[in-house]
């Protein structure tokens, strides 16, 4: 994606947003239908794309594991896509392989929408971050950004590193225990954009610099000795007190368990809601465009 | 809820059931969208709260156990609860822990409806209870009516006994095997709303004063011994041969599964199938009233 | 069901299917709800039925499996039909057992829809497998038709080869394994209605002769001996080589496993993702007419 496609996305998702809160019904999508193929359960991924298609008056089908679809009566992917594409005007696909969303799209004639692929990308939730910083601080340019927790497996902290370098002049920060650092690849991508970016391994270090916290869950499972984990978790907990004072936003992609405090809820830094509840008119502009625009 | 928004409610729930009969299409919820997040399995709840919100034009997403809910992920219940509500104007919410309802609406902005928490309320049926007795007798003053079966965990009579307090002159028949009883803190709340009820252990003793049977089913699972349980059962078994020639009205609030006879079916003492027809007019009242009066 | 019916619900679909083509939204069902009673899970038959609905500006509620039906409470199948009566405009019911449709539709007043009993009926499969010769080849009538593979388990097959004895001069080819040949009831229905038919053990007994390659799977659990199954398995798989300056086309009711060569997929023979895609306008002519015409 190129950066004027991305703003494009965004500015659509903002009018959406608006015609929302003005409580207007939007019928653009009315008369269409969504399938949503998911072969590992997102509830929250899910629910979000299907609150999108309702808002804009279209509606959805399909299924939410792959124990419920017809692969596990020995039926291909690509004949279940078809089917799908017999009955609805785009897709929406979640799967843990890597790469099946693109399969699928060379498949069918109607739009696919990755909606998360194993350790592949997961583009509408990136979308939505950048739409949430756009929205609480007003442009993404020249911002200076922490990148916090699980960076070594974390898919969206390594999508929104990638699409960060189409904005201009932004500096990041990855905060990391050692086990978890950002791989290899990722920094080469990042060196190749001119990307700036600064490895530490602690908050303190940062916290005063940056002007959003992008904090993701460390999981204890990656962690081959449990005290390995229990010694570095504290270090990657955002609390009120750590923020007081500071001009920052904290976002999460949720769900979190410990890794902000629930006293940071009730202060102006919380914006990981608010981002939870973007997902809404991002991806209502993602399928308004790639329903509208398709000439079948 | 006092007895002037009851009756609120059931006129606004007749107005809606006219309008369902004429076979006009009721757009008043139009690009609304209910959150329904069951914790705990309950088709017949789930669908008819599901039936409501779609027979007034609106939409539904949320999950129907907790073991596809974010919330088997680690998330809490706030946290899910937020998140419904960057996505939904309503939540109805059912958890087999009581008091789960009054937690989330303490955490979001949004109604929230009580669909049944453990050994709490489950107030919607409650209002269906009433609705039905209302619409088939014409009135609820002045009546007598039997509560039969399980009156010591059947949470439908306790919230029924409670609401028809606000009510004039009725007077109320515990019907149930000893082990069975009304509980004392149920009967204590009656004595301070100087409700007259009386505590008998044979249907044979009230069934010519009464205007309404509402039965429960008495589960097998109450009794350590089964032996006792065969020995009362057959006690607590409406059919038709004991209601000929009364002037009644036999509910249940479904599912049944032996205590009335098939044969009452086919007869005008039954009720209980309008009775869980009525679950949509009623439902359709309680969103209607609380998604428009929201100012959000 | 006699021609006259057939013909006008094929009439009807064909119109249908022009509307969808045209972009056209159809509001014939607004306001109207489908019960959606799968006893027995079939994620394929659910969706086209929920997307017929949708198309047509209904709303669908219900169960995919028995598991999350009140009956796993201990409720009675009749007593389940009668509050989905209360709630929806007509039912859709699948069960494992034959004559299950038939039992609630003795119990309530609404129309019901079999998609599907046990070794029963599944009629509106064949109403699109139906549709799909005719949309295809222009007339059903005088048509030669080979049934290949399962003929001793398939429903499918079953149903089609009897509705076929409603057109003019049909000639039917039965290719199967001696295993699995049509079975003798079967047979005797096709003499008393004076069907020509022809038992072959071999496709290229026929595949001169035929307008339409009806493909049905080979399930190997029908063989005890695995080797008998790995034996004849090959001699009933279509592959485009077969096909080439045939005048025919090939039809499966799908899932297809390898009965059908993935290289007559991009082929002019292959009609079976399109006979998929035909169970929509299919399934909303048989929505419409029943919802519409009944008094209720």
């Amino acid at each position: 994606m190129k950066r004027s496609d991305i703003d494009y996305l965004l500015d659509e998702a903002s009018k959406l947003e608006d015609i929302a809160q003005s409580r207007e019904i939007s019928e653009e999508l009315k008369g269409k239908l969504l399938g949503v193929m998911f072969f590992e359960p997102s509830t929250r991924t899910r629910m979000s794309f299907e609150t999108a298609m309702k808002r804009l008056s279209g509606e959805c089908i399909g299924f939410e594991s792959s124990g419920s679809s017809s692969v596990s009566k020995g039926e291909s992917i690509a004949d279940t896509a078809k089917m799908f594409e017999g009955y609805c005007d785009a897709l929406v696909i979640r799967h843990e392989l890597e790469g099946v969303s693109k399969f699928i799209s060379d498949v069918v004639d109607v739009p696919v929408i990755n909606a998360g692929d194993g350790a592949g990308q997961h583009p509408t939730q990136t979308l939505l971050d950048l739409y949430t910083i756009k929205q609480e601080i007003g442009s993404i340019d020249n911002l200076k950004i922490a990148l916090i927790g699980d960076l070594k497996f974390g898919r969206t902290v390594h999508s929104l590193a990638n699409a960060l370098c189409l904005y201009d002049n932004v500096e990041l920060y990855f905060v990391s225990p050692p086990e978890l650092k950002m791989p290899q690849e990722i920094l080469h991508d990042l060196d190749k954009m001119n990307m700036s970016y600064t490895e530490v391994s602690n908050i303190n270090e940062i916290i005063d610099k940056v002007n959003v916290l992008y904090v993701t869950r460390i999981q204890k499972e990656r962690f081959g000795d449990i005290d390995d984990y229990l010694k570095i978790k504290g270090a990657y907990i955002i609390n009120k007190k750590m923020l007081e004072g500071k001009d920052l936003i904290v976002m999460h992609p949720l769900p979190r368990i410990d890794e902000i405090d629930g006293d940071v809820d009730d202060t102006k830094y919380n914006k990981y809601f608010k981002q939870a509840a973007n997902a809404v008119p991002v991806r209502m502009a993602i399928l308004k465009t790639l329903i509208k625009n398709n000439p079948k």
